[in-house]
């Protein structure tokens, strides 16, 4: 056998999908799941057949959930709150949430502005936006898509939207991360640091 | 929310089964699979049910495969060679067979000796590879376990156990690798591969 037997080869192939898994962890792991977790893995096998079959986008802000609307929409004390928060993914909108601090709601992109990946406002439901914009109650706009150039892009892009409603634009702040130590900061993030500079005084 | 919505939730929690994958990267996968590639994730849900369903071990060697012979106990050139090697693994086995130079049949323990994690003889088959040493056909006894404690004490062991019947036995050479360099080679190995040497001339 140069191989593994047709059931282990395709196991060992389709572990492939995963990000950061080569031929040889892809061996590894079924291997390893073959003799020491089967009930984990066919646990794993139900919860990827179930995620995927069932987890659309919420009516309203877009991001991952299983029912119409998210928890977040569902719940009216949020839904109604006048500060919108713009993100890229539900990955980020957890960060966001996870720090307690936010109490609005959500728009999330499912993705930034790329044109070269083919990845334009329509796909990014940038008209569900402009729907809701519209049909007011939004008194705040927080663009919290990534320090990046498509984040940038994208939340320029949005904000010149923004102008034709009455809202009021915000970006979330560049800086220096709190913990981090100035001397292996770099230049851009300590020229932003610099110019948004706060007076304490 | 400061978890995502049940089904997804469930996904990362049923992926930390992977060697190597904590919450963050969890995360990462469910959401770059529900994002980007829910087809490949619903093969892989498929080919995890059905490997883990249906693959069992080979009822003469061990290793796993779905049949009841695996492809090398069921092919006749190499089930009645005179040579078998005993492996810890099936990943140990591929590694050998990928050499293309042994021939002959196998045995695969699916583990080593380590009495602390409840891994006795039992565990590993040694009943059965008595039983084949016994019904003979077998001249050699090639011990390919790793060159490890466990891998050592399991070959010492079914070398012990060995002595009964009319079997050489051999253990595979221990030295320094192909390609590496003395410098960097640690001292056992090194003392292994002096005590080891061989003569040119």
């Amino acid at each position: 056998m140069s191989k593994f037997s047709p059931l282990i080869q395709q196991l060992v192939d389709s572990l492939r999908i995963l990000p950061g898994v080569g031929p040889k962890s892809a061996q590894r792991i079924a291997l390893q799941l073959l003799e020491r977790n089967r009930a984990g893995a066919m646990q794993l096998s139900r919860a990827l057949a179930e995620a995927m079959e069932h987890v659309g986008q919420c009516a309203r802000c877009r991001t991952f959930c299983e029912t119409e609307l998210c928890h977040i929409c569902a719940d009216s004390r949020r839904s109604d709150s006048p500060s919108l928060c713009v993100v890229a993914s539900s990955a980020d909108q957890l960060a966001i949430e996870q720090t307690g601090q936010y109490k609005g709601r959500y728009f999330v992109l499912q993705g930034q502005l790329s044109p070269l990946d083919g990845i334009g406002p329509a796909q990014l439901g940038l008209d569900k936006l402009q729907q809701q914009l519209s049909a007011g109650g939004v008194s705040e706009v927080i663009l919290a898509t990534n320090p990046t150039v498509e984040g940038d892009a994208t939340a320029y892009y949005i904000a010149e939207q923004c102008k034709k409603y009455q809202v009021q634009v915000s970006r979330i702040a560049h800086g220096v991360p709190v913990g981090g130590e100035l001397e292996y900061v770099d230049g851009t993030t300590l020229s932003h640091a610099l110019s948004g500079r706060k007076l304490l005084l």
